[in-house]
């Protein structure tokens, strides 16, 4: 039986407000309830005035889909926010498997709303990186064996993408990029371009272009997205691009 | 010597005009010149009241490139615009370049306005397919050698990547999404769960669900995006989902 509550799974685009598309930006003036990461929610507070806004920590994401169910059970219109898209290492899939579990759920009806994934402005930001054939890979093997994450990187070395690493490293995580550059090394040159990008389309957002070789060098944290050129990428002036195969 | 002219390279998102972004929707409202491919600029009409629009067709990407940056020499502001994104299989890198080989380019300043991806609102769309790793694949021989493609398709199947086939199918080129699923066959199980999405986000967007093993015998053409999970991607009720591994 429909209770009338609604849940949005809202991708809130990299950071600023303004790439937000404007359906997102509409859903969430419309909620009643905004649920998220503490800092992701913090940084949308100009726009949830006068509305419930529950925020939790990096590892709680459980409990915040559990929590985004349980407020649409009770009638309420939710969006349940994730940073860039909802469904690109977000907080989709665990809602929508969640769901699944639970036949209470069928009484609520769910809707994705998707946004500019943090990867796609990274690459925006340094020129023209993703005009063929990319691979998203996360270094992260908190949920992902590392046997798993290795044959990825080799697959997408060996394939020739254009590869994007999400969670390249944290404070407790230092070796997983060091394996990765040594992967990539096997297959392209020293020279291919790379792209550091940290805390892409926020008012802190730097670049660093490097090229594979160096790239162990260079200063990496949880906050950055590394792209890594294949062997169409130049960098040109300015721009890191991918040659689309024009004939110029 | 700066002109004042400036070049935007927008990505528009992937139909429906409230999937645009805030950013890009007010450059638009802000620009003297829009130019691009037929069909996307008279999705946008409501917004190009009293501007200069400057449409043209399918395989006129270089002379597209070639009048915004000369409509921008000129003093203007200028917005080329792409679907989906302009740096993923859009305009981005081909402006970059011609740019690079004109001097008088160093005049004008440009700026990359990301967009929502195609293959990011098909995700939406079925549910949370793109949960874990995932590549993306375009099927056109164009610009591309076959060779290559099929090098990329065997690294994506075998490195377990959820693949998103961009112009899986044309009228003249029909037998590479056949190869595709025979490839991919050859690493996943025919019950892999695939989806086919059509008119993404466009009021005729139709979703097909079905299995590798069916692929090869579902209607698709120009105007749609195949979805290819991994092993870890279920279809559950409504939804296509790649488990990110939470023990649930």
């Amino acid at each position: 039986m429909d209770n009338n509550g609604m849940l949005f799974l809202v991708g809130t685009g990299p950071g600023s407000l303004e790439e937000m598309t404007v359906r997102a930006k509409n859903i969430l003036q419309a909620c009643d309830t905004v649920i998220g990461y503490t800092t992701y929610v913090r940084l949308l507070s100009p726009l949830l005035t006068g509305k419930e806004v529950l925020e939790s920590g990096m590892t709680q994401e459980k409990e915040r889909c559990r929590l985004a169910i349980e407020k649409a059970l009770q009638g309420k219109k939710v969006a349940l926010v994730s940073s860039g898209d909802s469904g690109i290492y977000g907080m989709s899939g665990l809602v929508l498997e969640l769901m699944e579990r639970d036949s209470r759920s069928q009484a609520i009806s769910v809707e994705m709303v998707p946004g500019v994934p943090a990867f796609v402005a990274a690459a925006a930001a340094v020129g023209a990186p993703l005009m063929n054939d990319f691979a998203a890979i996360s270094l992260s093997d908190l949920l992902t064996p590392w046997e798993t994450i290795e044959k990825r990187l080799n697959a997408a070395a060996q394939g020739d993408f254009v590869t994007c690493l999400y969670n390249p490293k944290s404070s407790k995580r230092i070796a997983q990029i060091d394996r990765a550059v040594e992967i990539f090394s096997t297959y392209r040159d020293a020279h291919t371009p790379c792209a550091i990008v940290r805390s892409v389309s926020r008012p802190e957002q730097s670049i660093t272009m490097t090229f594979l070789g160096q790239l162990r060098d260079c200063f990496i944290d949880m906050l950055c997205l590394v792209i890594i050129g294949n062997s169409q990428t130049v960098v040109t002036g300015t721009w890191m691009i991918t040659s689309r195969g024009y004939d110029l």
